[in-house]
């Protein structure tokens, strides 16, 4: 099968042996990957991670132990546990010690014509959903742990800093519950394209006299983080959601000072994602889509997704 | 009257006019005034503070409009907050949008012979309690300030990084409540100053298998921040509690993937302070003091309270 590899120094498509699926794995036919800011990272050093690519993708089961699985759509979260240790007995898999995660630590992704993960990750995706709206599950289930982190009433003021694919995306899933949402970001298309409902999107700088409850900081930057924590609130809140592969320097005397609760946000439940997705059928997460490349293109469609202002780039085998 | 004074440049010594206490705040003959390290990082640049230093202290109201008050031995909230804004409103007076902070922020501070508060803040001292020890309560509310930002149940494994004076009362805090908890430092003399009940001490590195559930980071730096993040379990929680007047180098990622709550933590309740200071009597949280100096001898008290490896160094008026 075609696969597209990262050796620790460059991409490469290659013909590698079709995965076998060790007990309790699926088999599964990729239909769909989606290029994702932590892939971009991992090219850039992140993790340090060598093999297939790739964790976000819709795909059909080919062979598992699970008949009635087999030939349905699917998507996986992307964490492989242990299911032993105290992470994974006190409902923190995701967190599991001993994980493996799919194209990041120790496991082939899913940028290849098949993949393989454990039944237990795996979620069938209703008819109503698209392949291409399927493969936005992950990120959008990534943005939906906010709400699993924050306990919100409703009446919160929220900004969003970033722009960017997952920046949108947590815009969206803050503005599915609460009034005041504002996207911050620096491409006047972009924001055109996240505008839904009364999501308020502004360029370049926020300014407000009023301070937020909530800040979601998706830009990965210092100057993110600082701006982040000028608009927040005394015992507001912010949370970090991108992961950057290098140090930057910060402030934290504000933090102490405004006593802040800065709060780390990685992968969340697909439940979360894929009931989000079946409430806003209006939402069109799919809009986020920019490009479809072939696999054997995965070099250009991965210097695509690296442009500036570029959003979703996904790699098709269907 | 006497007055210990920063102009911006240097730490002085002068006499100036005693002060008219405003309506509603009391006129205070102070005792004692003990040297913290927000004192240390305003004379390095720190808010750009000039007046009379200091808001750590002891000491007897001489005029006000509670008779009741008049004569008694008080310890003093060191933020003066308006009532009136949205903060005041919701039981967060001490992030009053337009508070004066006691030798921090637009008010002089009591290294003086006589300092003003609103009598709102002042708390009478029980006899039980020695004029060196009610000069602590301000850093030790600061310390269990902890306590209302994080729901302990009992169970948790703490770690302390840092055996300045806030880590060792941040320590004590903990150790009152939890049975496992360790403070990390730099200097044997500290450490063993430190020893209370259970509290286990560590110098210079801490190693250990299982991570915390809890760190308190108190000593300001790059590499303690560092060392948070890294002792830290996934889904545990940091507690920053030194304001430092620079910005330090940090890699955020580990953060994010370990979805990691980090806490500023500043002032507390004296209420807090107090209570815990008639709980546990065998404390004597007045072995942290190492030097007393005379009011006109704070520029050599504040040399030594700089140095590497000192405790508390408190002035003395009476």
């Amino acid at each position: 099968m075609q696969a597209v590899i990262f050796d620790g120094r460059q991409i490469t498509v290659n013909d590698i042996p079709k995965p076998e699926p060790p007990p309790g794995f699926a088999l599964i036919r990729v239909l769909k990957a989606g290029i994702c800011g932590t892939d971009l990272e991992i090219v850039n050093g992140y993790k340090g991670f060598k093999g297939v690519l790739g964790h976000e993708f819709c795909g059909i089961v080919e062979q598992s132990d699970n008949s009635e699985l087999n030939g349905k759509r699917v998507v996986g979260e992307i964490n492989v546990s242990c299911g032993h240790c105290n992470f994974c007995k006190n409902n923190m898999a995701r967190h599991c010690s001993n994980r493996q995660v799919m194209g990041i630590l120790g496991l082939n992704g899913c940028m290849a014509d098949y993949c393989v993960l454990p039944l237990l990750n795996l979620h069938q995706v209703p008819e109503k959903i698209t392949d291409r709206q399927a493969v936005m599950l992950e990120p959008l289930s990534a943005a939906c742990e906010i709400l699993e982190q924050v306990s919100l009433q409703g009446n919160e003021k929220a900004v969003v800093l970033g722009d960017g694919r997952l920046g949108i995306l947590c815009a969206w899933v803050l503005a599915g519950l609460l009034e005041d949402v504002t996207l911050v970001g620096h491409h006047q298309e972009k924001l055109e394209k996240a505008e839904w409902r009364h999501l308020k999107t502004v360029i370049n700088k926020f300014n407000t006299s009023e301070k937020a409850d909530l800040i979601v900081e998706a830009t990965g930057s210092a100057s993110g983080f600082r701006e982040a924590v000028s608009l927040c609130r005394p015992r507001g809140t912010i949370v970090l959601k991108s992961t950057v592969s290098s140090s930057i320097r910060i402030d934290l005397a504000p933090v102490v000072v405004n006593e802040i609760a800065v709060l780390g946000s990685r992968c969340g439940d697909f439940n979360d994602g894929l009931r989000m997705m079946l409430t806003y059928p209006d939402l069109k997460i799919e809009r986020l889509i920019e490009a479809e490349y072939p696999l054997n293109s995965a070099v250009d469609a991965f210097r695509h997704a690296a442009e500036t202002g570029v959003l979703k780039v996904v790699l098709k085998m269907d």
